[in-house]
């Protein structure tokens, strides 16, 4: 895993952010090697020296972000945490890295189907196990009373959705930072998640205290009634 | 409003269905109307009867999604309806349109760089408008104090996102059909929104409810003993 993440950070991002800036502009069959090189401004060698053509630079980002969205989903799901520290967790983790590299999200989305087919079934599989990561936590979270009644796997692919979605609006100069909004995605999430009961530290004054505890209070009374006539 | 509508439903879904199916495989540039006739069985000169050229049929794409969309949620806006209510329709009704045309949603995104400018700032401007209506409403909801204090703005990209997104997974013969996942995602957002209480209709049993007691009057105190503090 170490010597994975360090390969990553070793591929040069400048390259890869200028190669997704084009291919989003000219698509991608429609940007060569050499558009690459030009807009950098090194030599087409130099370019060489680091990927052999374009389906490597397609290769790389899709490991920068599909396989690396995974592993970092897998990571955290192996501290075994609580469901609502997990998933907080799971989220942030996911924005933040969609957050900091939107454009080249938006490559992988549009140019996946130019990747050599077993490299297209690696990015799947990475998906697939995405998705059950996240799946897996929400799911003990409900088994564990803790999260409403839901369909996990829906509820997964509405987070993520939710995460990916951003490589659409976010602007990085604009009024939020990609830390704020990872943080307001995962509170958002959990907040669609947790049993509708009062969340602890919530600030209410005493007269919305008050009314809650009338709603509580005829709510238990609505409960009995019900078991009352269901064993008359 | 009603002669738009009625466009819409005139242009032949077939047309548009194959396009996008072609557009996605092989790229829009690399799609000709060639490829469109000779892959619906048509001959070339029935094709331009509906549309005069490639650019035409992306437009209608974008004109059946991005402005329909739009108008949609106008429309549900201006019922005037609460905020609950109203947020539970916009999703609803958001996220249907792209279920029922997840690759035509994938094709507009992708291939919008390549509609003339004029019409790229007409659907510039349907999403603005689509993401206001979402904001007004979730406002609307604070305001009133039945939703939490949350960035509306950032609230309703999470939740077009969210729907938007289904066009990468949803399968029409899956599991779930797409009123169902609407729903879902509808009951999602709203929870996310609501302020931290007893939901309504929530089916709790006597012992929870006892608990649900006990945690409104711990927190209860706790309220008054911080105004008591601060007297002090």
């Amino acid at each position: 895993m170490a010597r994975k993440s360090a390969k990553i950070n070793v591929v040069p991002q400048a390259i890869l952010e200028t190669a997704s800036n084009l291919f989003i502009k000219r698509g991608y069959e429609g940007t060569s090697m050499q558009d690459i090189a030009q807009e950098l401004g090194i030599s087409r060698s130099a370019l060489y020296y680091y990927f052999k053509n374009k389906e490597e630079i397609l290769a790389s980002l899709t490991e920068g972000l599909t396989i690396a969205a995974q592993q970092l989903a897998s990571q955290v799901v192996e501290k075994g945490k609580a469901p609502e520290e997990a998933l907080r967790e799971l989220v942030h983790q996911h924005a933040k890295l969609i957050l900091y590299r939107p454009v080249q999200f938006r490559v992988v989305e549009r140019a996946e189907g130019s990747l050599p087919q077993e490299q297209q079934k690696i990015a799947e599989s990475a998906r697939r196990i995405l998705l059950q990561k996240f799946t897996e936590v929400i799911q003990r979270g409900i088994d564990d009373g803790r999260f409403r009644l839901v369909n996990a796997k829906m509820a997964s692919f509405a987070i993520i959705g939710m995460c990916n979605w951003t490589a659409w609006w976010f602007k990085a100069d604009g009024a939020k930072t990609a830390e704020e909004i990872a943080e307001m995605l995962a509170d958002f999430s959990l907040h669609a998640l947790e049993r509708g009961e009062v969340k602890k530290g919530a600030k209410v004054g005493v007269d919305e205290s008050l009314r809650m505890l009338e709603e509580n209070l005829s709510q238990l009374k609505e409960v009995i009634d019900t078991q009352n006539r269901i064993r008359q």
